[in-house]
């Protein structure tokens, strides 16, 4: 007994038949008791096809029209989800962002969620009926409306999650969890049962595209347990068939290394005789985060003749060209060669135990070589090592680190 | 220079190249020195799958929640259409029903206006923004989102129109205005330049499809002019290239007849040997108001025995089958005999001459006599007649009475 966030991405909403499969899901849950509100996104494709339509008409379209327009493929399905409840005899309604209403903030396209005020959401939870929610929107201060980018409906529902005071978010999707890597490049990859908010912000963001990172920021934040799970599989039987993501100290055994991700949309940019004077790191970065650019891995090396010095660094590939123009605006930069190569891939191992244990770099270094992979650029953190390779490596250095770090054990022991 | 309020129809914002097309005729008001307020519908084909999809769902479906997932078609096209007139370096904003916000009665699925609070659009006007509204749509009392029934957006134009003391309404459609009778049975129908609100009314709601009854009886009595004038069509030269819809005062020269209409959208339930008592048509057209089944023609008959009376009328075809099931219920008529005929069409003739001619029934009858058309109801106001006829004859009749009433005529002389 208690209060269950349930959502379901688009591939679990994409036609009828799979949105009277995923009301069946709350109606089990319902019938273990809980209380449900549902977040859905918009039926797969949807969204893309509306984004289609804002691109035909303008390609530099004002934002908050595009919100408008692509906020409504979630309120089809949120209306579509209610009657499917309703026809099994579940009392339910749809909220659209504005009825709750969910506040944001005004960049449009990408807002982030600023208060949730669920009081009479909460009101109609106690009295019986299921609420179900359109993800992924919410409205400004001056009532437009606006939508978090990609994946947002993932943030909604960790929202709503807290501020509804859910036990738990189920966010349903076509996986059934998260796994050590990706299962299409190593078949021996393994579901995890459980995984630090820590752990799953690294992976997020590193490329393993099951939650948006945000929702996990969030998630991390306002404590709220998360499960990831897949609406094709039926769920009876196991209290978490999917992957719990949770507090660190929820996980008794703590892996030296839960997951190898790789991302794909990476782009080097190596700036050749940058003058070496003090400041101009600034100058020249200054220029990208103005244009919204984030550069990930940084590397700096002194050049031979030591007056001046070359940078390297990446961005998204989707932000090289705009990267690229702002660095050739660039006054320091003008004796500068700017060489651009988006020939390479980011792989990195993830795992909470690695800030206890010594040797864990050495392990990947030593792996890849054997395989006569080239590292370009390292970068690491607490409880991440991140290299940049030839795109072409891809998948035999996943393969070596998923061995090296022997990952897919528990499975066979299982 | 004044104020005027545009809305294009489904088939005028069917696709992108459409929308752009509707967006030009926007700049060339706004070139006129014109103010303007868009509304629009769904893109042709959008709301009759959405309805699908409530209907695959449930259907039975809960009314609130078919508003919530039906309206979403106009949200899309109102932001396409900001973005179409930005391009064009308009200055434009999208309006959704419930941030004008546009107050509805709780009747879902065909709800009534209540109040428009225009002030903030008005504002936005006057600073030189052209509002686009998504037709169809408002919000009731308790903020739920409604629609205002199948053509709706022209109701919603002419009351935007109204709350924003617009010089004009023009609605935009696929036809290049109103026309003596449907063009499609008589080549020769011609366009009027200008038809009176009560024949407008009048042929509307006898089968003139080409403005929703309730826009017409909304811009009678607000008196907001409409005029009806087709989207693929040049507009430019002319006046009014349509036909304008307006007081009957400022219409110079008044026809006898105006327009010759059909519905083919009849049934007519005969009642043979009802007992013949004070109160018996209350006790059974009450059971026919319960169920909210308009009554239409009704004609009684005294039968032979003088104990009964035969009573013969019309409701339409959609509500036939609810009609008769109410009926069956029904105490007084145990051992009355019902018959059900859908092989029947309504032709009417209007025209507001009629008040002050003598005869133009008699020609009516007597047109159809000589073709050998038997006429089965006869129904009657001030500005028309409508009589019930076998089905077959439809197109025969609609002939015959257009040369009689000579409705082709100014065309020739044109």
């Amino acid at each position: 007994m208690g209060r269950l966030v349930m959502k379901f991405g688009g591939t679990s909403v994409a036609d009828i038949a799979r949105i009277e499969a995923a009301a069946e899901k709350v109606v089990a849950e319902i019938a273990r008791g809980h209380q449900v509100a549902v977040v859905v996104s918009a039926m797969a494709g949807v969204t893309n096809s509306l984004i289609g339509y804002c691109r035909d008409v303008s390609p530099l379209h004002d934002a908050r029209e595009y919100d408008a327009v692509v906020s409504s493929g979630e309120n089809v399905t949120s209306g579509l989800m209610a009657l499917a409840l309703q026809k099994r005899g579940v009392q339910a309604r749809s909220w659209q962002g504005w009825q709750v209403p969910i506040k944001c903030t005004d960049m449009h396209g990408k807002a982030r969620i600023v208060t949730i005020d669920a009081t009479a959401m909460a009101e109609r939870l106690d009295s019986g009926e299921v609420a179900v929610l359109a993800g992924f929107q919410g409205v400004t201060s001056r009532n437009r409306i606006t939508t978090l980018g990609r994946g947002g409906s993932d943030t909604t529902a960790v929202a709503l999650a807290a501020a509804l005071g859910a036990d738990r978010c189920d966010i349903y999707t076509d996986v059934s969890g998260v796994f050590t890597t990706d299962p299409r490049i190593v078949p021996q990859a393994r579901k995890l049962d459980r995984i630090s908010y820590e752990e799953m912000l690294e992976m997020a963001s590193l490329g393993a595209k099951v939650l948006q990172t945000r929702s996990v920021e969030m998630a991390m934040k306002q404590n709220v347990p998360v499960q990831v799970l897949s609406s094709m599989e039926d769920p009876i039987g196991s209290t978490f068939p999917g992957t719990l993501v949770t507090k660190e100290e929820d996980i008794l055994e703590q892996e030296i290394v839960n997951g190898i991700t790789y991302s794909k949309d990476e782009a080097k940019i190596t700036l050749r005789g940058v003058p070496d004077v003090p400041g101009v790191a600034a100058r020249i970065f200054g220029p990208l985060a103005d244009a919204a650019i984030n550069v990930d891995m940084i590397v700096q090396n002194i050049s031979d003749d030591r007056k001046t010095t070359d940078i390297t660094f990446t961005v998204t590939a989707t932000d090289l060209h705009r990267a690229l123009e702002a660095l050739r605006k660039c006054e320091d930069l003008k004796d500068t060669k700017i060489i651009a190569d988006e020939d390479v891939v980011k792989v990195s191992i993830v795992g909470i135990g690695m800030r206890s244990h010594a040797g864990v770099a050495s392990t990947m270094f030593r792996a890849l070589s054997e395989k006569g992979i080239n590292i370009e650029v390292i970068s690491t953190s607490e409880i991440k090592i991140s290299v940049l390779l030839l795109k072409e490596y891809t998948e035999l250095a996943v393969r070596t680190l998923h061995i090296a770090y022997g990952l897919e054990k528990k499975a066979e022991i299982a």
